[in-house]
């Protein structure tokens, strides 16, 4: 027998399942995201204090400045990536819509890892956990990301028109995350600080546009070229 | 005399009520949702701390990682199952409306029993008074939820082409929360473990896909099976 | 020359323009309304603390409980009656955009004057302030809904099948907002305690549709009935 | 060859890839813009103090109720600037994406300066350095603003329907943007009071409709006139 999947009869239905979804998805996205500037707080200094006081309160908050930068990014392209998929979805299923909350549950929590993270990087004692703790979150992050999307291929949720070869050839590059955070946790048991740049140039090879670009608006597109 | 009913003429008006309303119900689920994160807060060691003090520290907030993954899968939950009810609606009335309200309040207010919950539930004396918070208010998002669809499907905002014995038995179906939650708390009083117990496996049932999986995409789907 | 709006031309443009502004006004009313459950903040009591001393602990919070429903429950109304006006519009023009930010505003500081009369509220010296100041945030609110759905008649950003003596109506009905609060503020500096309840009492009507409910899904609905 | 992008193919994908984007971002500036509202804190006067004593615990937090009024005003005026661009967008490509992340980056750092002006602009050692760091960001957020359309522009994301010259006309206004902020930033360094004079007026030239005002609905419009 056929499966029937939401929204696998026609674009109107696709519209009202997957879109709703979709929008659920970006709204605990945005907020994740969003949420991180609340790690960047006010220094406190007294109200006699100089100038220089306050220029050296700000400086010294310099992690809190790049964790916001680094962990931005990393939810900023796990959401470009998220709706690049989503695009080539025909429907949904009750197993996708409860791997899709076990990756959401994975983005919510990142301000934490990424305050942890700020709190503690200029304590040469304590920053080894920090750094462990972020891996491990960023490892789940990229782990639900890729059980989703492998689930989500397997159980045939994806449009006909897509080129399953091209989807697996882009879920293979989906493996680098988990793979490199994984890494990035065990370096950090024996070196924090190797983990820590490891963490801030990770997303670095995002900005170059890979095998994972080519799929677009619903579909594969193959021999994409930017103008 | 027929009623009328927002969005009820053609699919553009349906579109703009029933979406509408579908997307800012969306919205406060999702802010709920990730608000949950702020209860897990960076804990604070001395800075001359050592690695363990830190990892100590972080392991001693478990109950605040174990009520994040609990209410978090609690809400997802919720908003599949909101969602799909929303997808049947052929449109809405000044009742729905709001009635729809007092839903999203049980919702926008949950993270602050989850953060009691989380708070207290190493105490033996107190986790019995946290227990019984966060069962009333499961309860009352439970109650709020069987209010809004019992009414919507007695004052016919349901499309046409759902069946009416399918919702009936999805309707039924959905009871078990309030029942559940209901005799929660009441095991609370008496053995505040029992209850907690209770708390962390009732959402495993909603891993497996019931009688509800089968409403999708506005009308009901019978013999739905996944690829 | 005929004037020309933002999304005037097909349904496609004013799908862009006015559904754009409005899921963006959504996403603040449904933010707004969400960080209301922050002000609801776990009791500190102390680890020997007895279950009577949280019972109470909890118990003495309930001004914030109260505080939460109210205002929630206003928001909410509010949200319905903005969507409703909204499905009117044929289009938006630069001031129309304006008036909304400001409205936005309005909306947005709410939790502000909600947590100061949750705290004030048990002091009897005190509590006038707070009432005074809640009062004159919902005056702003109020006021703000009224210049910008005014403004938007007499630019006739209504839609041609929109019945202009219907929309003059509900237009009227929503000056009560404006007038209810401005004289609570007024007795507030009298008697506190009278527009504490005057503040209670105003949303109850809200509960029964009025002429409001009658503008629905684009156009104005006259006999509606509930079913 | 004919490059190719997201949305490019039919208005079907254009939905999916553009709106989707654009609902992100409109998730990011409704959160951002909305959290301002955390800034304006409930006074803590003790339980003894007079009515006069909350009135001026009040009065005196003048600052953060300028600070969110204006700054509210500024993100707003943003968005409606970013959502008149996005629907002059036939599609997106790679570069887009990661360059609109980066904006959203400046837009969610927001309450971080705010705040801070807020908390130091009454001090007069201090003011000089918050108003720099205000500036900076607020110059950090035009210039970004300015790189994605310029970049928009440049790689032919624009509609073939919109005039390039009138979009010219439009990106030639966008410049003011950052040349205010860098001139507002370096007159902080000499006169902190001057350059607050010009962050509270700069947002008052957006409320009178410019050039920009033209570019609506999908196209550009010449001859705008509002009803």
């Amino acid at each position: 027998m056929a499966e029937k999947l939401v929204g696998n009869d026609d674009n109107a239905a696709r519209h009202v399942a997957v879109d709703r979804l979709a929008a659920f998805t970006d709204g605990v996205f945005a907020i994740g995201i969003t949420l991180l500037s609340l790690e960047v707080a006010v220094p406190v200094v007294e109200s006699a204090a100089s100038k220089g006081d306050l220029v050296a309160a700000l400086a010294d908050q310099w992690p809190s400045y790049v964790a916001y930068t680094v962990t931005f990014f990393i939810i900023g392209a796990y959401w470009i990536n998220h709706h690049r998929m989503f695009n080539l979805l025909r429907g949904v299923n009750h197993t996708f819509l409860v791997l899709n909350i076990f990756a959401l549950m994975a983005i919510a929590i990142i301000p934490f890892p990424n305050a942890l993270l700020a709190e503690y990087v200029l304590n040469p004692n304590l920053r080894g956990v920090a750094a462990v703790v972020y891996g491990l979150a960023m490892f789940a992050l990229a782990l639900m990301f890729n059980v989703v999307w492998q689930s989500a291929f397997r159980m045939r949720l994806m449009k006909p028109e897509a080129d399953p070869l091209e989807i697996r050839k882009v879920l293979k590059s989906y493996l680098i995350g988990p793979i490199a955070y994984a890494s990035a946790v065990v370096i950090a048991l024996f070196s924090p600080m190797v983990s820590l740049v490891i963490y801030a140039l990770l997303p670095i090879g995002y900005l170059f546009e890979g095998p994972v670009g080519r799929i677009e608006a619903g579909y594969v597109v193959t021999g994409v070229e930017d103008g």
